[in-house]
């Protein structure tokens, strides 16, 4: 089953810029494991923003929930999920 | 999985009386025939309005689209459908 | 009476660590006598976020009110109320 | 139990002026009945609009929505409902 | 002539619970004074919610206003006034 | 006591354009009335829009809503008020 | 340049369902010519709606637009239309 | 002075198709002259949407209203308008 | 030309009372001034709130700009500026 | 392709004047830049607030998001973007 997830990644302002950065490339390690295990399909940039349109498959949404808990940032994301059904054009 | 859905019925005006209630009888075969198969579980009236708040479970949102699609009053209700997840406290 | 209840749950960013977990043990142990009371019925997970929609059951809004106040992260929680009638297709 | 209960009431362009005036009456009778039982506490006018704001009292909100779907302009009446808890400093 | 009036308070972070309390037990003595005034009617809590929906009757929102900003935690209030007009169906 | 009041008009498209222009001219007629009776102030247009600002004077919500109610297309209007209170720094 | 695209279809009420039915099959044969011609690539349906979300990809929103009003359906089509940019972790 | 303007044109179902290109030629003249006139600066289209942006430039927005109001699909048109100033990293 | 301007003022918390005081008796200086050059019309404060409307005049959207950014509570203010038109009833 | 651009810059309490002023200086010359490379076309201020309305053009939202985080104040700047199609009536 299909997910659009959004979200807003904004760090406290009191993090330093080595954790931020720290945090960054534990996020897109995990993310690369996300994208082998299947569970993250796409992810694009809302331009301008600092936020994330994605596309994730999961078997329900605690197993998607848990995929997103996972990630180092989670902490200070804002994240709004959409459940996709199939379109009947779509040969999935 | 489950899946908390809201839906407003508003058959047009033109639609006589009696047309109004054959329908909302096959509703209600309609609505039975999906608690026996586990889909549907709890409805809910939001007091003072003609809008429904349902729990219901699907093995993902395509099954939900298609139970909700089945219902006879489908083409005049106006769904919305909020993805849940297992709450860790609850063991279901 | 049952009640759709939402709610958020914001611990400052002053919080230590060992204070939010030490909170979130006794909101446990809390969560658990509101259910052998009967008020607290269900509870679900937002998928990626920190909210948490409930089923709740009182016989009104000031023994409701009350319930929810008893939480320990009460003072952090952003909670929303409905009212929820009973579905004539309920034989409760 | 107290409700805060808002409505506008759009009856539809095609509604005689007689079969409206009708209505009106009924639903004064109607009013008055349900302020005799106890249910309905006090009405306001939202200046310019015909909307009401009325405080109501019942045991739950399946009496609540019974009273309110008894009024005779209630096919054309959009409801919406707030459930209110007592406030400490109010000895009801 | 009536308002409906909705306030939630949100004493600061920083404010002690000693003086948070103090400014409580001021509230209770000025709400005292005004209802004694006949400018506060009455009050309802928004149930799971530090919110409070209030009846007040003044001559105009001029007098209003310094009813409310005569609160002890008025600076740390959010308030909204509804103006209402006498229903037709109510004998004032 | 001072209200700014702001309303949109939608004669409904059935009406002639002859009716339409009979009730512009009473309107017209009223609203010049009004003046005279010093409870409409001022008018002015949303650029672009049908829609109407206006600063209004009246003892109270119930004669303002009389006012606004005695309009030819009041029955197609829809207002929203909102109540002014008097800013210290004007001496009125 | 890739977009996300959402749309409501609604059909006026007295479209014939025969007309409904053959304006859905050019829908459909529409559609396919844009996958392709590479402008859609993927489509979702939104559960319990006639909404549809898609993604897109075309030079410059003009020719999205000329693509989007090709199909049979765009008169009666609420669309809204997301720019998106290439997220650095994609390789596209 | 600059203003930034909205608008969606919605012409009745009823308006016949003949009608309603009698109407968009007459626009297309209009707008022709208010260009000449230096009020219409710019106009794009919202990318899958009948909505239409346009910079605009008047004196006042008294004149821009009765441009915007001479446009023959002005009745049917619903517009917002937002007043620019100047950027002081602009020369104009 | 006139324009409608809402403005809510937020000082920060940390700003002391004399501060505070010092800058309110500024404002007040500036608000005179402005009064006196004829682009500040009227106040009204809104009932319950730190939040003013205000009737300003100027020749355009750049001046006003220009007369908001003078007072000495600008850097915390949330201000919101609507273009008015005038109304043909007005003869100004 | 041209998009029309919104945003708020809100730099935090904690920066000094002279940090603001200097980030002010890079702005003004990236922005120059930005203007010579034909990304950057116009610029509007919203009046009476730190918003800015600009007109950009850029081949794609990824090189748009490009120039936009080129800017010295984009980590406190809060950016909308809105996709523009080209009007038929202009010859661009």
């Amino acid at each position: 089953m299909e997910f659009l997830v959004r979200f807003d990644v904004t760090p406290p302002a009191s993090m330093s810029a080595d954790e931020r950065e720290r945090l960054r490339a534990l996020e897109r390690v995990r993310a690369t494991e996300l994208r082998e295990l299947g569970i993250l399909r796409r992810l694009w940039r809302v331009p301008g923003r600092r936020s994330v349109v994605g596309l994730w498959e999961a078997p329900d949404a605690t197993v998607l929930h848990d995929a997103l808990a996972s990630l180092p940032m989670f902490p200070w994301m804002d994240v709004s999920v959409e459940a996709l059904a199939t379109h009947p054009q779509e040969q999935k």
